[in-house]
């Protein structure tokens, strides 16, 4: 590999685009018409063959990397993982981001106008699926040129997306890196999901999910929603290691309805910065989005037969021994069921200490683990262009240190 | 061990009692005066030697066992434990269930009059410790002419109660039996706890804490606050053994707000079902006890130090396998402190699926542990006078099954 310094991206912008072309939705629903926010990073190749699509998980977008002009601490999402040099390598690959529909960031959501009545959508916003968003993908790329994806990646809900791509069309995608995800929720998923959305719902201002006409939004809702979330997004172990049992003001002031301790404080700021930017509506639909993926319920519950559909794929799955949300368990069911088709699947199971989390962070050996597997993709992309001299990149290491790999 | 057929206690009454003695509190603040609530089943021997003290958790009371006249299904919550020829047998010991002050079941609440103002404490209530309650169920002893209990015993935040009489008063109490308990909060624990209270202090039904002068209560706030207490309640595994992704409908309705899954409708009625009985004023007060409670903190974190003060001191610890809300490893901190110490200690982890609730099931192996450690309290507190022609009642077993035992 030739080394070069990895470096931010830097000043990146947005791009729009609206489809005309109504798109028919898992619910029976259409979304008449609907305008898609992307990015792209690095240049798409003569034969478009170096594209990696990049999907977001519940409260991020379509800026995955970089930043945008004069907004201060305003890195993508998955900066630490994009850019030049780094292990999804913008000098390599032509990378996109698009936030999905039913987001709150720009793409055509609950907040816009809705052509059947001429006023925000709200709550009447369409439900949205995870295959209803690669759909809506697909079209993307059908407009930017892109036939055939090198790879398609995204953690959490992302991976489910990523998976998703594999099933719907197979022929469009190379190789899938799912990361941090599971093949469905399980029951105490949806009941996390459940408690928050009960508590956006039942937030008086929440006005039956058309708060915007009243200008105000369910803050109180989503502050609940969101504490309840991060909760699950850090492993016991790390909370207790940031966190403990640390007093907020030194000495206990016996108090049921102040701070006492940090990790109150930690909560609280968290919901209060969520409440601040992000879409009650959006916070339904996406919610919803996880729990209704389940690919294998199509073939009466069995995954091996739902994957079949992926037989010429590639995939890498990674996951975090801490996560607790979506526990590597709940990875190797995807594994086993790719390796019981016989897919080509690399499987590394980081032991990081940080939960769910994990998947957004900088981690060595989970970075490591990326960047030998994207080697391989750009080797077979022929987005190898910035290496000159050296050798053939490794293949993902088989076994090393705290990761694991399956090869069937 | 005689064979008797297990019977209900039958038709039990509460007994309230007034205390005009003023109670300080941890907090600094002075409960005034105070009427606590309790029962009590089967009688006191001679030398008031068989009394064993029943503490409650959350959001239970002094109903440990039997019903209540005229009330369908009105078991008291330990009722499958507490009872004729049951582990804890009323023809042996004279259990006391007691109501703790703040709980909102009879004894002095938050809904009560407060002599200061004449009107409800409602959030003015003092906040009270673990160690609070204990110092208000010893005086409910002195009363009843209990001088020494055979043993304490409680399950979760009751659990916290017996090991704390066995540092504020060891030498009233015999046998302390914890369990499903910790030796404190973990900040995931505390971090649960504070979303649910948020939910209720941002309910504006709350009135900072003054709703009974409004006419109305926070029900909203409580019902996603038993939500979220009802996840940790039960294990992964169980929630998933139960319910799944089961749908309520057969099919899928795509909808954010209506019920798609059957775990959605258990957690909706449990939260309905608790928003209808339980105070909010007194689930505050009660999840700040829970998170104030830690021993170990007056020595520097030294759980060992702080239960140095329990030498004389006899435990039975019992944890469930499942409990993630109160994890095996943290009965464990307890018992490592006994046995550093060279205090006696029995220890039980119990192999059942049902997690932190487990703790009030009817577990074959879980009540045959308590019913052996019960066995060895009777004889030693003069109680077995059931038992007439039976050879000496067994030790808890030592290591069979599922369950294991460490001693000193």
């Amino acid at each position: 590999m030739t080394m070069t310094a990895m470096g931010s991206i830097g000043i990146v912008q947005p791009h729009s685009r609206h489809f005309a072309q109504p798109l028919p939705l898992r619910s029976g629903a259409v979304l008449a018409d609907y305008t898609l926010v992307y990015e792209t990073y690095g240049t798409l190749n003569a034969d478009a063959s170096n594209a990696v699509l990049v999907c977001h998980a519940l409260n991020a977008s379509h800026h995955v990397a970089g930043v945008h002009e004069g907004r201060e601490r305003s890195e993508g999402w998955w900066d630490n993982l994009v850019g030049p040099g780094k292990p999804l390598d913008t000098e390599r690959f032509f990378v996109v981001g698009v936030n999905n529909p039913g987001s709150c960031f720009g793409s055509t959501g609950p907040m816009h106008t809705n052509p059947a009545t001429g006023r925000p959508y709200g709550a009447d916003f369409p439900v949205v699926t995870v295959e209803d968003w690669v759909d809506a993908q697909a079209r993307l790329l059908d407009a930017l040129g892109i036939r055939q994806l090198a790879a398609v990646i995204g953690g959490s809900l992302g991976g489910m997306q990523a998976l998703a791509w594999t099933l719907r069309f197979p022929a469009r995608v190379r190789h899938c890196i799912a990361v941090a995800t599971a093949p469905n929720l399980s029951a105490q998923n949806i009941a996390f999901n459940e408690v928050a959305r009960r508590a956006i719902v039942t937030d008086p201002d929440f006005h039956g999910g058309h708060y915007y006409a009243h200008g105000v939004v369910p803050a109180r809702g989503l502050r609940v929603a969101r504490m309840i979330g991060h909760i699950t997004y850090l492993s016991d172990d790390s909370m207790e290691a940031k966190f403990g049992r640390e007093l907020r003001n030194g000495g206990l002031g016996y108090t049921t309805q102040d701070i006492e301790f940090q990790i109150e404080s930690y909560l609280r700021h968290q919901g209060d910065k969520f409440s601040e930017y992000f879409d009650a509506n959006t916070y339904l639909l996406i919610t919803r989005a996880l729990d209704y993926f389940d690919p294998a319920a199509a073939h009466g519950g069995n995954l091996t037969a739902a994957l079949a559909a992926a037989r010429d794929n590639r995939f890498l799955i990674v996951s975090f021994s801490t996560d607790w949300r979506f526990a590597p368990a709940r990875s190797r069911e995807i594994v086993k069921a790719l390796v019981d088709n016989r897919i080509a699947v690399s499987y590394a199971e980081i032991d990081a200490p940080h939960g769910h989390d994990a998947f957004l962070l900088d981690d060595e050996r989970y970075h490591g683990v990326l960047r030998a597997y994207f080697e391989r993709v750009a080797l077979e992309a022929g987005a190898l262009r910035r290496i000159d001299a050296s050798p053939h990149p490794a293949p993902p290491p088989p076994g090393r240190g705290d990761t694991r790999s399956v090869q069937p």
